[in-house]
C-alpha cells in the first residue's frame, strides 16, 4: 500500500512559478517596456490616473506610493462607476491612465478606460492578455507574460503586474538602482516561497477576525493580504495603513486578536514597528516582518536590497503561508465559497 | 421612588445637534465659502489632491466622487506618509489641494498640507478650528462650524465637513439644484435622526463581522459607518463598494452574515439593488435603504430629492441607530476602548 499525497493546488502551482513568470517578463517585456516609458518621458505627464479592481487594484496601490515618491506627480483612483454607471465627462488633458486587468475584459474597466482616453488621457495597459479589449483601446499595452493562470486567487498576475508598473517606472525615471533590483527579484522571490511563517498560521488556528498592516510602500501588500485571507481561508482580515489603524479601528483589537504587520527596510520601518509594538500593548498578537520591534514577534524574510521590490518578496511569503493555511484546515484554495475566475461588473 | 433615567451619550447629544450645526454653517459660512469657490474659479485647478485620516479621510471620499462628476477633474488622495515619512518632493503645479482636519492640528496631515503648498497647489482647509496650524499654512480657509465635539466618535464634524464640501462644489460650479438641496438639508436630517433601524440592530445582535456597502456617491457613507462600527461597538464592519464585494470578499459571507447596503435614488441605486439581492441569494441578511430590492430587507430612510445629499441623510439614520445599538448593549460609545479624541501621527 502506498499513501496517497494529495496533488497541490493550483493556486500552489502558480505560487511556485511566480520567480519563473517574472524572469519571463524580465526576459520579453523589454521591448514594450522601453517604448511606453520613452512615450511617458514624452509626454511628461502632470498627474497619473489607475483603472482597475481587486488585486489588480492593489498594483496600482503600489504604484501609485512609488510613482508619487518617484515622480512627484500624484496618482488618482478612479472609481469604474464614474463612467459605467455616472457617465462623468473627464477632463485628463495632460495626464496619463494606467488600466490593470489580467484578463482586460472586465466591462466596467474598458469603459473606465475608454473614458479617460476621450477624455484626454494617455493610456496604458497591463495585462495578461494582449489581444483582450482593454489592451485594443490603449495606446501602449505592456503584456505582463505570466502565463495562463486557472487559480481563483490571483498570485502570478498580481507579482508580474507589480513588476511591470515598476520596471516602467524605473525605465521612465531612467534609475539605475531600481532596475539592478528588480534583475535580482526572480532568485529572491524563489527564496521567499519557502517561508510559510508556521507560527503565524499557529495564532490564526482559533480566530475569525484580523488586521493586516503596511504603510507607504507596503500598504499594497497588506491590501493584497487580507483579500487572499478572506478569499481562501474565509478570514474576515481587513487591511489598514499602520498609521490609520490607531485612530478607530484599534477599538476591536481584543486580547490575542491577531495583527499581521508588512514593514519593509525603508523610511516607514520605524513607524510599522512602533504601531506593532503599540498594538501588542493593547493586547494584539502582532507579527512583523522586521526585527526592529521589541514586543510583537518577528517573522523571517528576505530582504531584496531596494525599499521597491521588497514589499514583493514579503507577499510571496505571505501567499505561501496562505496557502498552507488554507489547505490545513481541509479547505480548497481553488475554489473559494461564492466566487468565480472572472467577474464581471457594469 | 423614581426610575434612574440614564443621561444621553455625548455622541446621542451631538447627533441630535446635527441639524442646527448644519444650519449654522449654511447662516454663517457663505463668505468663506464664496471666497474659496471665487479663488477656484480663478485658478481653474487641473486636478485635486485631498489629505485627511479617519472620518475626515472618508468626507474626501464622498468629495472625491462629487467633485469628479461635477467638475471632471480627477481626485487624487494624498497619503501623509508621503511627506512625513518619504519626504516626496511633489509636483502639484495646476492642483488645488484640501485638507479636512477636525482639529487641524495632526502633525502628518499639516506636514503633507504644507508639502502640497511647497509643491505649487493652492491649498484649503475645512476645519473646526480656524486657529489651527493646518488653518494657518492654507491659501483660504472654510471653518465648518460644528461648534464643540467631546465625543470621541465624531458625528456632527463629519456631517458639517460633508456639507461644506458640496457647498464648496456647487458654488464653484454654480450649481443652483445643489444649492437648494442643500438649503433644505437640516429640516431632512432632523427627520432622519428619528429613524433608528430596529430591523437592523436585531440582526446584528449575534453577530461579529459585516459588511457595509456604498457605491460612487453612497461610498463614503459606507466607510463612514464601518468606522463606527468597529469604534462603538467593537463590531468588525468593513465598507466595500457593492462591485468589489463581489471580486473576493463575498467568500467570507456565510449564513446569515450582516450586510447593510448604502443606496441613494441615483445612478447607483439599481446596481446597489441588485448586489443587495445577490447577497441575500448567498445566505447573507441584508439590509438596504432603497425599494428597488426584491430579497433584501429594506430599511426606512429619508429621501432628499439630489444625489449628493441623500447620503448625508443615509448616514445620520446610521448614527441614530448605531449609537442606540451600541448603548442597548451596555457599551459607552463615549469611551470606546483603546481609543482618545485626537490621534497624533508622525
Amino acid at each position: 500500500m502506498t499513501a496517497t499525497v494529495p496533488a497541490p493546488t493550483l493556486m500552489r502551482q502558480e505560487i511556485e512559478e511566480i520567480p519563473r513568470a517574472v524572469a519571463r517578463l524580465l526576459e520579453r517585456g523589454g521591448p514594450q517596456i522601453a517604448a511606453a516609458a520613452a512615450a511617458l518621458r514624452a509626454a511628461d505627464p502632470g498627474m497619473i490616473v489607475t483603472v482597475a479592481r481587486g488585486s489588480s487594484d492593489h498594483v496600482c496601490t503600489g504604484f501609485k506610493y512609488a510613482a508619487e515618491i518617484m515622480t512627484g506627480r500624484p496618482v488618482a483612483s478612479l472609481g469604474p462607476s464614474l463612467a459605467s454607471i455616472y457617465g462623468a465627462a473627464l477632463k485628463l488633458e495632460g495626464a496619463v491612465c494606467l488600466g490593470v486587468s489580467q484578463s482586460g475584459r472586465s466591462p466596467d474597466i474598458v469603459a473606465m478606460s475608454d473614458a479617460a482616453r476621450k477624455g484626454g488621457a494617455f493610456s496604458l495597459a497591463l495585462t495578461n492578455d494582449p489581444a483582450s479589449p482593454l489592451a485594443g483601446l490603449s495606446d501602449h499595452v505592456i503584456d505582463i507574460h505570466a502565463g495562463p493562470e486557472l487559480s481563483v486567487a490571483a498570485t502570478k498576475t498580481y507579482v508580474t503586474s507589480a513588476v511591470a508598473a515598476l520596471w516602467l517606472l524605473a525605465e521612465w525615471q531612467r534609475d539605475a538602482g531600481l532596475l539592478a533590483a528588480l534583475k535580482d527579484l526572480p532568485a529572491q522571490l524563489e527564496k521567499a516561497g519557502h517561508l510559510t511563517w508556521p507560527e503565524l498560521r499557529a495564532a490564526l488556528a482559533e480566530r475569525t477576525s484580523l488586521f493586516t498592516l503596511g504603510r507607504g510602500l507596503t500598504f499594497a501588500t497588506s491590501n493584497e493580504a487580507a483579500l487572499k485571507f478572506k478569499e481562501t481561508c474565509q478570514l474576515h482580515a481587513e487591511s489598514y495603513s499602520a498609521a490609520e489603524v490607531l485612530h478607530g479601528p484599534v477599538s476591536i483589537v481584543d486580547e490575542g486578536f491577531p495583527v499581521l504587520c508588512f514593514a519593509g527596510a525603508d523610511a516607514a520601518e520605524d513607524s510599522l514597528a512602533q504601531a506593532a509594538d503599540d498594538l501588542t500593548t493593547k493586547g494584539a498578537r502582532v507579527f512583523a516582518t522586521t526585527s526592529k520591534v521589541a514586543k510583537a514577534t518577528v517573522l523571517e524574510h528576505v530582504a531584496t536590497g531596494h525599499p521597491m521590490t521588497e514589499p514583493l518578496s514579503l507577499l510571496v511569503s505571505f501567499y505561501a503561508m496562505v496557502e498552507a493555511f488554507a489547505t490545513s484546515r481541509g479547505g480548497n484554495p481553488d475554489a473559494p465559497r461564492n466566487l468565480r475566475k472572472v467577474t464581471e461588473t457594469l
